[in-house]
């Protein structure tokens, strides 16, 4: 099994993701391929790591053209060798715009399902994870294209939580199957209707966290929506919290016997570190990493896409959509 | 001025809020007319409390058609009365669907605006608060409504925030103008193009609560998204911090020396404290109070609606219709 890396297009710069690669195969029995700038690669050295140099790196303003005029570019060259069978999965910590360009010409989508979505594992009160999709690769879905993600979800909460029969809800603005725009209506209708999943219906914005369900589908909009007021509301409460510990000095002693739990309690609910969102719906395994990785991040998320890669996520979600 | 209180329909019940009337006329130089059930109107007394005896009370499975059948119900016989200046603005605890619909066929739309939208205020962390809607009211709006929004919010914040020229955002997937489905790309030229607010542009979920933009527009399904994900964050993150401090007899000291702080803070967020939800877009002020209201909260819903009449917020939205 070979993972192949792009360590370019990151906020901490490929140094930082090479040390995430090096830990990779010196902790896991696996062989690595890393595009990259020349320079950069040449600062690494491992019998299980191969280089491949490459002399462009996407950024967030190119689009579909600039995928078909840089084949030289580090994301453009990683996917090109996965869809040849060189490497079995794709990390990237670069722009997820181009990389959904990439992912979505290069690798190509299964037959069966019409448009990606971005999935990730987010952590909820349950000290679980709940498969959130689509997280922001559309603006905007159908019902059909929600069913689908149910069946993208329902594949890898199965191989990443060992979950037999993964529950699976729709983000809605209400629990009753009547609730919500046409379009949900009628995601609900077909949702209960597939019975390769275990639909059980409805799930309103505040029980995003509470592991009600192992899968949530929603739609581009508002799963993105969703996301990112959890992320908000986290900072704004870390910031809250840090203003309640200053007030005077008896809470800053209270802070000080906290801090430790607290500090727990932080990187619990901070995601970024339990990898990175699986481009799902293509023929291949392609994470992205998120932009501002550091050693951490990027090695979890090298670690899921091997975990993805040999629990044959792919063939999986072939299988189910038969 | 007088504002029509309907008592029934909430989870704690009529006594429970005909207290927070009782607290209203005696703090405050107005008057109330009170709608509910005789036997428990007959349980208070006061020379500015006017009862009016009802016998029935709308639940949530009433629709429309249930409005035209019930005039008895406490609901509809107040916003009946205040659509005939026998009160001047109306609170309830009851039914939002069933508010939604007395408000639409009794109060009716103000010519200009085609859709209600629920519109609170919520906190923020610089301590203001953010307006925020539509929180629910539709499950699917055009651009137009969005615009229509603006207007409602901006004139909202004027009034209750006093500010004289609030910023205002929309609530999209990204922050650029480009970002978003159809009906939030042309959302954002209608509303560059609207020289009575200050729109500065997209806001994504994680800036809903650090108070970037004093009004937030959303169409109905991601504002409600947003509001509940809020909502739910914050119930989540109090679990979390309750486990924290219970972890062992340190963190159980440091606890107990934040204990304070850390309420007031739970406070602020609690945003239903902060009054109810305006059911904006009507021809009169109609205030939703929580189901689950205690005397505090309905209280300030009452003393809302107050300052809304009082400071002309219905006329003041026909203005900037023209």
């Amino acid at each position: 099994m070979k993972i192949g890396v792009d360590v370019m297009g990151s906020d901490l710069g490929p140094k930082e993701l090479l040390k995430s690669c090096l830990r990779f195969v010196s902790e896991n029995d696996a062989e690595l391929v890393v595009y990259g700038n020349q320079e950069d690669l040449n600062t690494i050295d491992h019998p299980r790591i191969f280089k491949i140099p490459t002399t462009y790196v996407l950024t967030m303003d190119d689009g579909p053209l600039a995928v078909k005029r840089h084949p030289d570019a580090s994301m453009v060259k990683a996917i090109s060798d996965c869809a040849e069978g060189k490497n079995h999965a794709v990390v990237s910590a670069g722009s997820s715009a181009a990389l959904l360009s990439c992912g979505v010409m290069i690798s190509k989508m299964i037959p069966g399902i019409e448009r990606p979505a971005f999935l990730a594992a987010i952590p909820n009160t349950l000290n679980t994870s709940t498969v959130l999709l689509d997280m922001g690769a559309n603006s905007e879905n159908s019902s059909d294209h929600l069913c689908q993600f149910a069946i993208l979800g329902n594949a890898f909460a199965q191989i990443t939580l060992n979950i037999d029969r993964p529950t699976i809800g729709l983000l809605n603005i209400g629990s009753e199957d009547k609730k919500g725009d046409l379009v949900h209506k009628d995601a609900v209708v077909k949702l209960r209707a597939m019975d390769k999943i275990n639909f059980i219906g409805n799930v309103e914005g505040r029980d995003v966290l509470n592991g009600v369900v192992d899968v949530l589908v929603a739609d581009g909009f508002s799963g993105n929506i969703a996301l990112k007021t959890v992320e908000g509301t986290v900072v704004a409460f870390n910031q809250m919290i840090k203003e309640v510990i200053k007030t005077n000095r008896l809470t800053m002693i209270g802070g000080f016997l906290i801090k430790d739990e607290l500090t727990k309690m932080k990187d619990r609910l901070n995601y970024q570190k339990y990898g990175g969102a699986l481009l799902a719906g293509l023929n291949h395994v392609i994470i992205k990493a998120h932009g501002s990785s550091n050693e951490e991040a990027f090695y979890n998320a090298i670690r899921q896409a091997h975990k993805l890669a040999s629990g044959g996520v792919v063939d999986k979600i072939k299988r189910d959509l038969l």
